[in-house]
C-alpha cells in the first residue's frame, strides 16, 4: 500500500479498490468463494444452489433524472446477483440517514424502492435503519444485500471466458454516470440525457433459457466497462479486443465526455450488462437482446482473442490499437 | 408523523423507530415475510429454510474496551441469524469508509472481522467498499448481512411467546452502551467495564438441541431489554412481568447507570439473549445456559403472565409494580 490513508481511489472500482481488495480484504477474509471475486458470491445451502451480495450506494444528488438513490440501491443489487444467471427472489435494506434528513425525501426513496422491487420482482423481507447525527453524514446512504436461486445447469463466472467468445453490450454506455456528473456540477447539457438505472433480471433470464451456454455477464458499473472487462481479462485469464465504433453511445453523452475530457468506456453504468458468448451463439443472443425493451440497443463489441494473457486492447476508428488499462482511481466520486 | 425531519430518535430501536416502520416501510414494503418483524427474514428457497438479516453499524468511538466496530458487525449479524434458531454460515461486508481514514485502523477492524467470523464459525464471502469525501462520513460505517440455515424442527419467533412462559436472560446488561458511552464521554470508571459482544449462535445451537421447545429468542441490542420485551409483548400478545431484582447487572453498571441517570432495561447490550420457555424447560434451559462460557451469570428474570394485551410490568424490589414502557428515543445516539 502506498499510501498510509483511504483516498477516494480507494472506492472506484479500479486498480486502488483492487490493490485493498487483495492487499487487505483477501488475506482477511480469504475463502475460495470470496476469492473468486464474482458480483455475487455462489453458495450451496442444502441442495439450493444461491447467489448472496451486496452492495452499499452513496450516490449524489440523490435524486435525478431517470432515478434515484432508492431505485438505484434496488436494481443494483438485483443486477449483481443476475449477472451470476440468477433469478433474485429477496432483497435487505439497510439505511443510514442523517439527523435532518426530510421525511419527504424519505418517502420518494422508499416509493421508489417500493416500485423498482416490484419491477424486477423481489420482495424487501428484512432491513435496519441507523441515524447518525447532523454532520456525521451527508443526507443518505443505503445497502441492499440479495438472494437468488441459481439452476443447476448454471455455469456462469466472469472466470469462465473463452478464446473465441464474443463480447456483447446491452445498450448505450456511460448515462448513468454523466447525468449524475452534469446534475452535480449543474451543467447544462444540451438534449435528453438520463440515468438507464434498471432491472435486468428479466433480460438474463430470457438470455440464458434461450442461450444456455453464456459463459460471463458482468454489470459494468463504477469503473465502467474498461474496469468490468479488465476484471474479466484477469479472472478468465484472456486477451480481449473491443473495437471503439462498434461501443453504442448517445451522441449526447459522447459530447459531454469530450467537454469535459473523460474516457466513456471508464464510465458508470446501472442497467447495462456485457455478455461473453461462444461464437456459434452471437447472433442467437444478440437477437434475443434487440427483442427485450431493456437491450434494444444491444451491440457486438469485441472478442476473445486468445487465452494467453489477461489484457483488453481497443481497436480504435482509424485502426490503431491500444491497450484500455484498468482505472487508476475515481473520476467521479459518488456515482453510485 | 409529528415530524418533517428524521431526528436521532427515529434510530432508537424505541418508538419512534417503531413509528418509522410501521408509518413508512411497512406500507412500502409490505409482506407477510417482513411483517413479522423478526431478527432475521425467515424464508424458504427450495426445500431449504433460509434466515437472513442485515445490520448497519455506526458505533463511535471505533475502538472500546472489549472490541471495534468491526467484531460488532460480525456478532450482530451472527446473533440476528441465531435468534430464529438458525446456524449462521455465510456473512456479506459493506463498508463506508471516509476519506482519511487510516489504513492502519482499517486494518485493525478487519482483522477484528476475521477473528470474529472465525469464532462465529461463518465466512464472508462477498463485500463492497465506498469511499465519501472528507466530512460527508465520520469515519467508518460496517453492513453485513448474512444467511442462516434453520433445521426443520426449529419454530421460533418473537411472535410465539405463551402465557406460562419463562423468562430468561443469559447474562449482565448494560455492559456494552454503558462501556461505549463512557468512551466517548471520557468519563473515569472504577472497576473493569467492558462490552459485551460476543457471538451468541453456539449458546443458542446448544440451547435448542437440548432444549427444543424454546418459544422465542432475541437479542436485546438497541433500546435494550425495555425494547426486546415490548416488542416480544407486541408481536405475540402477552403480558409480561419481570422481577427487577432477577435481572443481573454488574456493580460497577449500575453504579454508572444511576449517576447519569440512564436505566439500565434500556442499554444496548451485544452479546445476550433473552429467551422464553415453558415452565417445564425452564430448570434445564438455565443450567444449559450455565454451563454454557456465553452465559454462565445467566437468570431467570419473569415470565408471561398472561395472553391478554401486548404489556411489560416490572415488580420492583420494594414490591410495587410498574409498566415498562417501549423507550420514546434515544438515550445514546451511534452506540451500535
Amino acid at each position: 500500500m502506498p499510501t498510509k490513508h483511504i483516498n477516494l481511489d480507494h472506492g472506484s472500482g479500479g486498480t486502488a479498490s483492487h490493490r485493498l481488495i487483495t492487499g487487505l480484504f483477501l488475506p482477511a477474509f480469504d475463502n475460495p468463494i470470496l476469492r473468486k471475486l464474482d458480483d455475487s458470491a455462489q453458495l450451496t445451502i442444502g441442495s439450493t444452489r444461491i447467489a448472496f451480495s451486496t452492495d452499499t450506494f452513496i450516490v449524489h444528488p440523490f435524486f435525478f433524472p431517470g432515478g434515484n438513490i432508492g431505485d438505484l440501491a434496488i436494481n443494483g443489487t438485483v443486477n449483481d446477483i443476475a449477472m451470476s444467471g440468477a433469478k433474485p427472489l429477496y432483497l435487505s435494506v439497510g439505511l443510514i440517514i442523517e439527523e435532518g434528513f426530510t421525511l419527504n425525501s424519505l418517502e420518494l426513496i422508499l416509493n421508489s424502492m417500493k416500485t423498482a422491487a416490484k419491477k424486477a420482482n423481489v420482495q424487501i423481507v428484512t432491513g435496519d435503519t441507523k441515524v447518525m447525527p447532523s454532520k456525521a453524514l451527508d443526507g443518505i446512504a443505503i445497502n441492499t444485500s440479495g438472494l437468488g436461486i441459481i439452476d443447476s445447469n448454471c455455469h456462469i463466472s466472469a472466470s469462465f471466458a473463452q478464446a473465441g467468445d464474443k463480447i456483447l453490450i446491452s445498450g448505450t454506455i456511460a448515462d448513468h454516470g454523466i447525468t449524475v456528473l452534469t446534475q452535480r456540477e449543474n451543467l447544462q447539457i444540451e438534449g435528453d440525457i438520463q440515468s438507464d438505472t434498471a432491472p435486468l433480471n428479466d433480460l438474463v433470464l430470457n438470455l440464458i433459457s434461450k442461450c444456455p451456454d453464456i459463459h460471463v455477464l458482468r454489470d459494468p458499473t463504477r469503473g465502467g466497462i474498461t474496469a468490468a472487462l479488465n476484471e474479466i481479462a484477469s479472472q478468465s485469464r484472456v486477451e480481449i479486443e473491443i473495437l471503439e465504433d462498434a461501443v453504442p453511445i448517445r451522441p449526447q453523452v459522447a459530447a459531454c465526455c469530450e467537454l469535459l475530457g473523460l474516457d466513456p468506456f471508464s464510465i458508470a453504468n446501472e442497467g447495462k450488462l456485457i455478455a461473453f458468448v461462444p461464437e456459434s451463439s452471437v447472433e442467437r443472443a444478440l437477437s434475443l437482446m434487440k427483442q427485450h425493451p431493456m437491450a434494444k440497443d444491444a451491440a457486438v463489441i469485441g472478442s476473445v482473442i486468445s487465452d494467453s494473457k489477461p489484457l483488453v486492447y481497443v481497436k480504435t476508428s482509424i485502426g490503431g490499437r491500444r491497450l484500455l488499462h484498468m482505472p487508476v482511481g475515481d473520476q467521479m466520486p459518488r456515482i453510485c
